[in-house]
């Protein structure tokens, strides 16, 4: 039995508003924030979860987002870093369908998508102020380039042994994050958009962007909860402090 | 039987965020909106819908929203303007309990507090990121200066004959608009915190402060809605632009 390995894939930065990574707390003004995905190797198959922007989407359609990625920072840039090929990723889990966590989707043409049963039912039906965060719905196509193969679910599920998904609705309607677990380390805990940084949980800030505050406020403190209940280690989805400390393929986790 | 007249009082004025005025949308920057009441002169009472806030409160509790109101502005200031003592208030009514809109209800100690009851629950138990919103609670006090005498309702109402409540929930659980018929111009109709502004219409932008930003939304719709069935006038809470077209006390509408 292989050890699973964690990679973490470096997809560039994007900039907001103080205000919007941290609702009503800001301070104000531009930050720029880094965007990854992350490639768990499992016995089970090669999952990725979440899988950045595309660059050419974002510069026409929100360049405001001011978006830096080399090719390199691309998935196929990045999974060539550790040679992979895209064909190869068995399963793709989005945490949500904003355009910076799924924009790679369609590079992986082999791949299961497993998918929130609302998250795609609000992709294909944003509310008013949800427009623009799902405006990149290339991974819902079906075309000669890419037809995604999805797979529903539901609630916290066990997708392979010790890689697990808990439900942390708010930021969307069907949000995840994800746990895995490792052989030589505390579990990995990734928040995706239910945590953008440490400094949301020192302010109590969820992100500016949501659907449902109430919900993302509970979501927050159940992976507090969840961090301490699996001694994991929390990992941050867009958080300019932390993603410094964090090991970028072609280094891993383990 | 008397005609009715509707005074609005200015209370001054505060400082916000532009990407708190206008939700995701901004742009960034301080931005100085107005404050204000309704005074309704009716037969059946003297009602007033709001008191703006309390600015020793603000200067102690929220200093970032610098606020500025003379005594003049005060609910005292502004009713000694057109001769009416706050005791001769027969019924206040507030669009909900954030600190700027209930900051003088402390002044009309003979008056019945009409009281939406989810929103005198949400400012009794606020969500976390509510806090600073309700940390007016003087209000609800009972003491020796003022004691309220609630009277609990729900749903759309007609208060007095031509002066209807209707239910606005979003920006908090509990908001109320306000419609006022009148026998020389067209009804008024006052959107409280469900619309800030016109530029709120232009940008569909509701407040970056609200419990529920879906139903939010469908309270913006519901009173462009009621302004066209009724072909009411829709009068803003807190324009910069607008509210130097509004008649403000002493002048009044009829």
């Amino acid at each position: 039995m292989a050890e699973t390995k964690v990679y973490l894939l470096d997809g560039g930065s994007l900039v907001s508003d103080g205000f919007h990574l941290y609702w009503n707390r800001g301070p104000g003004g531009e930050v720029r924030f880094p965007c990854y995905s992350v490639l768990i190797e499992h016995d089970e198959g090669k999952f990725i979860f979440d899988t950045g922007f595309d660059k050419a989407h974002v510069d026409k359609v929100l360049p405001l987002g001011k978006p830096i990625q080399s090719g390199e920072q691309t998935i196929p840039g990045q999974l060539k870093k550790i040679g992979v090929d895209p064909k190869e990723i068995t399963h793709v889990i989005n945490s949500h369908y904003h355009f910076d966590h799924c924009g790679g989707n369609r590079f992986m043409s082999g791949a299961t998508t497993l998918c929130h049963k609302k998250e795609l039912d609000a992709s294909r039906k944003p509310q008013p102020f949800e427009n623009l965060s799902y405006s990149d719905l290339a991974f819902d196509r079906a075309d000669d380039v890419y037809t995604p193969n999805y797979e529903l679910i539901e609630g916290d599920t066990e997708i392979a042994k010790g890689v697990r998904l808990f439900e942390t609705p708010g930021h969307t309607a069907g949000h995840y994050s994800l746990m895995v677990e490792l052989a030589g380390r505390q579990p990995m805990l990734f928040t995706a958009d239910a945590i953008y940084a440490a400094k949301s949980l020192e302010l109590r800030a969820i992100s500016s962007f949501h659907v449902d505050p109430v919900a993302s406020y509970e979501s927050m403190e159940r992976l507090e909860r969840l961090a301490e209940e699996h001694d994991a280690e929390l990992f941050f989805s867009h958080d300019p402090e932390s993603y410094g400390d964090y090991l970028k393929a072609p280094a891993h986790y383990a």
